[in-house]
Parts: structure tokens; C-alpha cells; sequence
């Protein structure tokens, strides 16, 4: 049913424009044809989330293919774009439409989506008439800045993790697992209405909080220890992704200083986010601000990412990144630093670009929880 | 720490053994060196369980390529290999090894799992003195007979799913939706013990239910519906999938029918199972079975699939397939048959090939629950 509603918003102002403003990419690309294979893109561009798709876009019509499990599901899903259900392969059917046409195609595709044996498949199926051009990324420019609706159903994602957050809290206890946490997390997110997890949650406790990739294990949370939650939901179709650090019992006089350095980096990136800076800027005044702490070199990985429809996607937040912020872009902001035997810490929030700057959407407590 | 004592198994007997038998694949494909990019491949050869990674296997060596995010984690899992820990890329780092041999390099790789844009950069980084081929699958190959540490490994996987079914069938009642039944039988598999689901748990009750792929929504269940539960854990990085159908109320005649066919069917599936046939074998004794109760029309996907580190690999049980089922395989058998309005009813077992036949690995009761 959440679904059928969500599809119902699309079709009013969705696929139909975002089609329109894909096609405007067509003349930089030199494509008169955009072939999507990424599941994401295909979502966006007409609303259908099977798991098996191909979207051809031409200068006036779309064509979804998929396959027979997903006739009734494209029948309800699909706007902007004609259904065809196809049974003896999605290359094969796609690149036969090409083969079909009158005027030799100029065809823009990903290669970072499409595999070797796909292109070859294509190539062999539509034949040596069709010039094939790499899109730019073009789909995911467009979703880098998000919609009204988009606006939407991040904040209930973000909204609803928050929640889980304040709900499991007051579960952390030394003897509970990372993996029960984890547990928690989950099962809280699906009963507060998420379709799931945007990604693996992560509990990291101890020495293992300083792993910024761990995955959660059996380990028990311990007395005086450091815990990083990562965690993320998905509400129709879009992502959250929200990272707190709390402790065990009483925490250092170091381990506070460590906590406040983060908070504040966080603090200084979120002030310096608005239209017009790169994202590259953002990432310099986090490193910035934690060198007035001597941490900076324990700061591992980038400020932050866009997300949406995907739980990492344009911009990247990195050091030296061109990328203009545009009003309307989504992206966390995500300092940590990381102290082997000693552990790691980690706030992060999600925050869409306004005029006024970055706004909050994640809204869990940001102050230090000593449980 | 489930992961150390996992490593130390395959330390043993492990990888050294599977990059052996991965090089008599070497003369068939024309290659002395293979590049694995395929992360299941990359596990299953070296025991790295991280989320970036590229092995390159020669002659005599292997090493992996990964980033600094897994310095630990790397020195942890891995054997077999030697270790680099690359920064400004993964593709660049193997293209550079391949460049700087001393004699042209034939590397089979995978085009089913390298992108166009990964292959490019690896030609232009590796240079033109490199001879290409494809892997044929080797990996694969290897990878669908099971050795005796990861039979043992998906024993545990189904043996938790089993219970895990268990244990949720008493909560099934009118009411709950089926993203809170998802939820719970996820937060039973993390509970058990198992790293998290092996796919996205489907709950799909009443008409929903004759949708094979059927996302679970905020629906609830109701009195005299079917409910088709398909569900999977992880345990030790290796899956279970194991589907039951249930009825909320007293069925009708006609259901429980349609639940004898197939339960049936996927008893003569199960008996057609041994070493030496293929596997359109057993996807034909299926049919064959429907045929009996005229529901053969309404099976419209293949009888099942190989799993292992992933929930679906080699070999596929589908119409014509011209494997040969070996001792040591593990497949899935799930005939089932989909009546739009009426609903669905699937029953999927994992069962591994031994030279007796088909031993159950899922323990679940098989007998028509009406609840």
C-alpha cells in the first residue's frame, strides 16, 4: 500500500519531468538515446523497483523492459515510460529495439554500470550501426538534488531513525552483544514502518570502535567502553544514515576532549555548507577544526556523501572534491577519528543544502551519552 | 570472534588447497595469472571478507589488493596471500603487478564481473602487453562443491533458519502486518547468532502471496489467507534459504490440494537428486509432477539454485540445464505454483548432493500448518 501512495505522488510530478530534464544532458553527451541499467537511475526515471530492469530513453518516448515475475508489480509502478515484458533476456531485448531503428542511434550508457559481458551482448545484439557514448553520470546529477517528494520521504527515513535511536538507548548495558544491538536496531525499523536497514548496521564497541568498517560480532559491550552506532532506514525508497558514539559507564577526561574535537568539527563542516561552496571546502574545514585538537591525522576517511535513493551517492564530500552544493542536495556530515587500542568516535547527521544553509534532517542527541 | 576462529579453520585446510585447484584451471583457459574481482570469489580463495578488494593468483603467488580502511582486517583473515594495502586504487595497483612483469601476461578475468569502465583502466594502466581471456567461470566451478568446513558452516546456516521458523510460527496471527513478521524473523536470525538475513525476507500473505518476489508491506494478515515465508541466514559467511507456506484459518479443500501437489513435487525433486544427473534433470521431475495435478502452468520459475557464500550461484536447477550434479553441490529444491487472487504456496529446501542423494540441510516441519 505505502507503495501504490508513493507511486501516486511520482506520477503527478515525477517521472514525466525528470525524463524531460534527462533529455536536456542529450546534446553535451552527443546521445540521442540513454540506455539506464542501474536500478536506482531506473527507479527514478519511472517509479518501477524490481530488481531486474533496462530503461531506454529516446528525445520522445521510454521503454521499460523487465521481465514475467514483474508484470503486475510494472503495471502499478510505471509512469512516463512503456512497459514490455520480455522473455528471452533484457540486452537482448534492448538492443534489438536499437537495432530496430531507422536513424543510426547515438546511445549513451554507463560504464561504470555495465559489465564487459553486457556490452558485448549489446554490441552483438544491436549491431555495428549503433555509436555508443558514455552518459556522464547524467541520472545521477539529476538525483544529486532532490525534490519536494524526495525531501519527503527523507525526512520520515531520517525521522524514523532518529526515533530508533532515542528507542534503543536505554537498551545498551555492558553484557548485551554488538550483534543483539544491531538486532535492536533492526527489528526497530522495520516495526516503526522502514522497508529495512539502508545498509549493514554497525555496533563497534571497544578496541573495535576504532575500525571505522567493522561489522557487528558477538562481542559484549564491556564497562568503559566506546560504542559507535551506524545506522540507517529506508522509507519509500530513500535512505537515512545516522552515526552516535556513546560510552559505558564514566568516561575519560580524554575521551570527552576526544567526543567534544568531533562534535565541534561536525559543527564547523555543517556552518560551512551552502550553495555555491565545493564540497571540497567542507571537507577542508573539518580537517581544519580537528587540527586545532592534533586529531586531524586520525580522521580516516571523507566528511561525507550525498544520499538518496542509494545510501552513498553524488556529492562525495572529500578532500579536493569540485563539486558545487546546490540547494536541494542531501549529504551527511560525518567527522570521526579513530585511536587504535583506545577506540573511535563518530557523529553523523544528515543535512539537505538550503539558502540559509544546512538543515538538519537526522535529529537524534548529539550531547555525550555516559550510559 | 566468530570470524578469528572461521579464519583459523580455513587457514588449515583452506586456501592454499583452492588457489591450487584454481591453477589447474590455468592451461584449459590459455592464462597464467587470474585476476579476481568478484568479492565471494575473493573470500573463498584467501578468507578476505572486506568490501574492497582485488586478488591476483600466478603460478606461484597470490596477493590482494586492498585499501587502508582493512589493514587489520586483512591481517586477520587472509592466508594464502600476501597482502598489499594500496592507496590511489585498487585497479590501478593490480594493472601496475600485471605492467611490470617480466614476460606478457595472459590474465583471465571475469567479463561477467568487470565493468567497462574497470576494464579500460585496467588495459590503459597494465599496458597492451597484456593478453586478456575470460575465466570461464573457474571460481564458480570451484565454488559449487562444497569442502567438509563449508558444509558444516551451512549446516549451522539452515540449522538456524530452521529454528528461526520455529520459533516465529506461533506468533502468526491476524493483525500483524508482514514487514512485523519480516522484522521478527530477522531479529530471530541475529538473536541466533547469525550475522544477519542471506537476502531480504519476503512475507507475502493472500493475493500477495502469488507474487514469486513479493517485497513485505504494511499489510496485515487476515483470516483464510496463505502466507508464503522465504527467508535465509548467514552464519560464518555462508547462506540458508528455506521457504514454508502457511494458512491463517482452516484452508479449503482446494488449497490444501494445491499444497499436497507441490510438497509432492518437491518430494520427486528431491528423489530425482544424485550424483550424475543435470540439473534440467530435476527441474523436468518437477514438472513432470505438477503436470499430475494440472498445476504445471502456474510454476513459473526454475526448481532451484546453487548456494553458498552467496544465496544464489552455481548450478541453476531450471529447465534444460546441462550441469552434472556432483557430491558436495548444495541446492536449493522450491517447486512452486502461484494462482493469482487464490495466492501462492512454495516450499524450498536446501539439500546437499551426496552419493545416497539429497540430504535435507533445512529441518523445518514441511506438513500444512493452518493456524
Amino acid at each position: 500500500m505505502a507503495a501504490k501512495s508513493a507511486n501516486q505522488t511520482l506520477g503527478r510530478s515525477g517521472p514525466k519531468e525528470r525524463l524531460d530534464r534527462l533529455r536536456l544532458f542529450f546534446p553535451t553527451l552527443g546521445a540521442d538515446t540513454l540506455l539506464v541499467s542501474h536500478l536506482p537511475n531506473v527507479r527514478y526515471l519511472c517509479g518501477f523497483s524490481g530488481s531486474a530492469a533496462l530503461l531506454l530513453v529516446d528525445e520522445s518516448t521510454a521503454t521499460l523492459f523487465t521481465d514475467s515475475r514483474y508484470t503486475f508489480q510494472a503495471r502499478e509502478e510505471v509512469s512516463g515510460a512503456r512497459v514490455q515484458i520480455v522473455k528471452r533476456g533484457l540486452i537482448r531485448a534492448a538492443g534489438t529495439a536499437l537495432h530496430a531503428r531507422r536513424v543510426r542511434p547515438r546511445v549513451g550508457y554507463s560504464p561504470g554500470q555495465v559489465t564487459v559481458a553486457q556490452k558485448r551482448a549489446l554490441e552483438s545484439v544491436s549491431g555495428s550501426r549503433v555509436r555508443w557514448v558514455s552518459d556522464g553520470s547524467a541520472v545521477e546529477k539529476l538525483r544529486a538534488i532532490k525534490d519536494a517528494d524526495e525531501l519527503a520521504r527523507m525526512r520520515d527515513a531520517a525521522d524514523l531513525i532518529s526515533e530508533v535511536f532515542r528507542k534503543i538507548v536505554p537498551m545498551i548495558r555492558p553484557g548485551l552483544t554488538e550483534l543483539e544491538l544491531a538486532a535492536e536496531i533492526e527489528y526497530a525499523i522495520k516495526h516503526g514502518g522502514g522497508a529495512g536497514p539502508s545498509f549493514e548496521t554497525i555496533v563497534a564497541s571497544g578496541s573495535r570502535s576504532a575500525w571505522a568498517h567493522a561489522r557487528p560480532t558477538s562481542k559484549p559491550l564491556r564497562k568503559s567502553e566506546l560504542v559507535v552506532l551506524d545506522q540507517g532506514a529506508i522509507m519509500r525508497g530513500y535512505c537515512s544514515d545516522m552515526t552516535r558514539t556513546v560510552f559505558v559507564g564514566r568516561a575519560s577526561k580524554r575521551v570527552r576532549r576526544m567526543y567534544q574535537a568531533v562534535l565541534d568539527t561536525q559543527e564547523a563542516a555543517k556552518r560551512t555548507i551552502r550553495p555555491g561552496v565545493t564540497a571540497g571546502d567542507v571537507d577542508r574545514a573539518a580537517r581544519n577544526s580537528l587540527k586545532r585538537s592534533s586529531l586531524a591525522r586520525y580522521f580516516t576517511h571523507s566528511t561525507g556523501h550525498g544520499l538518496g535513493l542509494e545510501v552513498h551517492e553524488m556529492p562525495r564530500l572529500g578532500k579536493g572534491e569540485e563539486t558545487i552544493l546546490q540547494e536541494g542536495m542531501v549529504v551527511t556530515v560525518e567527522p570521526g577519528v579513530y585511536l587504535e587500542g583506545l577506540g573511535g568516535v563518530r557523529i553523523e547527521d544528515d543535512v539537505v543544502v538550503t539558502a540559509k544553509g544546512a538543515v538538519d534532517l537526522t535529529t537524534a542527541p548529539r550531547d555525550f551519552l555516559e550510559l
